[in-house]
């Protein structure tokens, strides 16, 4: 695979191995320790987020080891006392002890909420921190920016993913394509993406496919076969030249204002893909010559039988121009007894962002698909989702981080996470509990202590509760098969659409409420005092 | 090497396989063609660019071959329609009739000059549009992200890039630390980076370290061998508790308010690494723990002859905790005569952006380091470049797209650039002219036009002529060997220092003056008309 090559014990932060040198000379090395990988607040001002990356961070661990040609590096690197024993406990050091529980990929996630808990030797662990932290956050970020980019849009919008160029890199742009698929899209220009995981591919000219012609000359070939077995092969670029001298004089457009290298590409390009036609008409005046000769071109296609995939346009007020070209098609439609001709998709593309589409939606328009590219993939409202990955328990005993930044305090101890449904099936509370209390109950009353609420306790009771978290690592073995994107897709889809509508307005979403339980809220309190002397002596 | 895995054929948009069957079907696969790959306006506000990516392109080029399974999927993939002959096409391609012209890579350059000039079969030039765009636009990007930060900074700092976890996925991260070294950053956490670069790591502890530990008894070994040889182990966890006491009363800090698992972190710690000693103060209370407890193991470690290499704060007023600090490293180094003490360094790090650079520049402070990962890698200032690979030429014609968004237009035709410099050596003008134009020659009157500029001439006179663009492909062989990262390193901060410090200012600098020759003006104006013939027709 892609990306095996990168994923790698090195692609991490070099403190992972100082500090692992620190344990091993410690004797800790082997210690039992619990990190949680979560985020702490929602990312691009919404109340949800779609969790991605597990697939890929399952694939990390199942081959992790450390390389001679690794170690020999870390030598060169680390200071020259590092004892010889710690790199050969690096040589032997792999994940057959740790154990990985996570939510499902795909799941609607919140703050706060362990995504990934990762449970082994502290040394080991550890290590594993930067590797994880980078194949969940862009992931999780991307596909969270995908759903947005679908719920702006709405169902019926068809949405394609153009971003590799935009993209951090080769692989920034892999990931775009495959998480932004999982978040809602329908389809990439990225041949990669399309080859590694199945994604369906969308492509058809560029402006350089149009300049490069300067005249009809440049169609070698003349003749095109008609659709259906046995019919003639006709002449198609006159058939075009016909076609056009009756659109220009439908749409009162000059037939001097036709760009001929225009016209040359499209029918070339009409000949190539006969099936399977789609142009792109802004290199020149779009209402002048863009327009009029792909009208031309797809009328001479229909001729032989042959119905036209769609018009690209990428540059000025899409809106405006998709009614006028619609109104254009309606009066070929019309003029000319083609009926299918007035539904012709129309697809926009040029910097869209989740704002276009929202004003997409809210004014009248005739675009059937949308190519988003760079605010997509690079997530500009937001560019990173901040996820961390702190300790939470050593040795059997719960960790805290208290800091004086009250944000970044970390909730101790190990935990086990339910998801609480309402009556009508929608998630409606996420319940953190310590390991081993017991687990709340469908139709009993939950007593619980909200996260960022006022100081009240919280009582609910829960139509059906769920254990959020499943053991997918653990032993050296994946619990079960890899999923496929598809699969994971699919996932996200219903994840998303059993939530709340009020969480998912893209903005003044109602915030999801994440709770703890008693236990957990006390023993929050004990660690706070325990690990803060400054409470308890106020200067 | 990393991306060799990432970086093929493939890694491409459909449409450029689209509409290689397009020209293979009319015959002109093998016409030969002229792209340019350039960007349309400096990013992040500022008024230059680095090129990098420059490197990864030729090492692409020089490999560029699609494998039979490549050429399968492409079957799955494209109409069924699609000729057999096409497909034997694709298998036989390279890119030995291929010539890249281009900017050396760390060049300081600027708006609509071609960073890569490639010429060769119209098919192949195009396939290898996409690859090229993506390996160039976010190297450039994140290079001049980096050299922004390194001028918000001062030339004093050191600066630190930590942005792996937050990158877009695992060679985002990469490509992240190789161009931000080259943009001017002085090391990267990233032990990847650190290996197939050559970029000097750093990297000391998490917080989790810190809260690994609960208390002094989990540190084992419990004593320490001077620095000198022939010089006493002595009893370092006492040493450390020693000092404890003497630096609590000194800086008057309550002995119940430290915290003992930090202290028995940073024991551990400095026994791990006696010569490279750096700890994290605010796990829990900065000024009432950690720097206490920092003081005490640093001041235990110069008993041994050790000199510790620094603290780092990741929270909270980085600035006013600075000053702070080092007034209290002042006082120890006054109180127990350990002069080198007053200096310890003070890194510091925390979502830190240009911004926050520019503010510690025009403030007193006591910061030595600085790290930075999510502002430095994402570029949210603006997180894409947007270079574009647009042809200039066909079968020696020039091209031109002229649409109606001004801002888009090509500059048509096979192009040389020149870089003018004045007597004190800094460049001043870009004067790009037709292929075959004689070239300006230094202290003669040479006449242009300003792009983007009031539309009158520009009479200039230069002290030094250079041509800015070299052959680096052709032939299917490399021109002369590849370049080390630090030599691009060494050719980035030797072009940004060359450039006026009226173009280096982050915000309202000068623009930097880009011409045309009157030919290539003439040129333009010739095929604006022929190609928009809407000017001629206004309605």
């Amino acid at each position: 695979m892609l990306r095996d090559s990168a994923v790698q014990p090195l692609l991490t932060d070099f403190y992972q191995f100082t500090m692992a040198y620190g344990y091993w000379k410690c004797g800790r090395e082997d210690t039992v320790a619990v990190f949680e990988l979560y985020f702490r607040e929602n990312p691009l001002g919404g109340q949800f987020t779609i969790f991605a990356g597990l697939q890929e961070c399952l694939r990390f661990l199942s081959k992790f080891q450390l390389t001679e040609e690794d170690v020999q590096f870390l030598q060169s690197v680390l200071p020259p006392t590092t004892e010889e024993g710690f790199y050969n406990y690096l040589r032997s050091i792999d994940t057959s002890t740790v154990t990985l529980r996570a939510v499902p990929e795909g799941s609607v996630v919140f703050p706060k909420v362990a995504l990934l808990e990762v449970e082994g030797p502290l040394a080991i662990v550890q290590l594993l921190e930067t590797p994880l932290l980078t194949l969940v956050n862009y992931a999780s970020l991307v596909a969270t920016n995908a759903a947005r980019f679908r719920l702006a849009a709405g169902p019926e919008k068809r949405l394609l993913e153009f971003g590799l160029r935009r993209a951090q890199g080769p692989d920034g742009g892999v990931s775009a394509s495959k998480y932004s698929y999982i978040g809602g899209f329908d389809g990439t220009s990225n041949v990669l993406a399309g080859k590694l995981y199945g994604i369906p591919l969308f492509g058809s000219m560029a402006h350089s496919y149009i300049t490069s012609f300067t005249s009809m000359s440049e169609v070698k070939v003349q003749t095109l076969k008609a659709a259906s077995e046995g019919q003639a092969t006709v002449d198609f670029v006159s058939l075009c030249e016909t076609w056009l001298g009756r659109v220009c004089h439908l749409l009162q457009v000059s037939r001097d204002q036709i760009n001929s290298s225009e016209l040359a590409a499209f029918t070339s390009y009409a000949m190539t893909y006969p099936a399977n036609f789609i142009a792109l008409v802004d290199t020149y005046s779009v209402m002048r010559s863009g327009v009029p000769n792909f009208c031309a071109v797809s009328l001479a296609l229909n001729d032989m039988g042959y119905r036209t995939h769609g018009l690209r346009l990428d540059s000025g007020d899409l809106v405006k121009q998709s009614l006028k070209i619609r109104s254009m098609f309606q009066a070929c439609a019309k003029e000319f007894g083609v009926s299918w001709f007035s539904d012709v998709p129309i697809i926009i593309s040029n910097g869209i962002s989740e704002k276009d589409l929202i004003n997409l939606q809210n004014q009248r328009n005739e675009v059937d698909s949308i190519g988003v590219g760079t605010n997509l993939v690079t997530c500009p409202l937001q560019p990173s989702l901040g996820c961390v990955y702190k300790l939470t328990q050593v040795c059997g005993k719960a960790r805290i981080k208290v800091t004086e930044d009250k944000g970044k305090m970390t909730l101790p101890g190990k935990k086990t996470v339910y998801r609480l449904y309402d009556l009508d099936g929608s998630p409606f509370l996420d319940l953190l509990t310590l390991h081993g209390e017991s687990a709340p109950k469908a139709g009993e009353e939950i007593h619980c202590h909200v996260l960022n609420g006022r100081d009240d306790g919280l009582q609910v009771i829960a139509a059906r509760v769920e254990a959020l978290q499943l053991v997918y690592y653990q032993h050296g073995r994946l619990s079960e098969g890899p999923c496929t994107t598809s699969e994971i897709r699919s996932y996200a889809q219903n994840s998303l659409n059993n939530l709340h509508p009020k969480h998912k307005h893209l903005q003044d979403a109602v915030p999801y409420q994440v709770a703890i339980s008693l236990k957990l809220r006390d023993l929050l309190n004990d660690l706070t005092k325990e690990s803060e002397p400054i409470a308890r002596h106020p200067e």
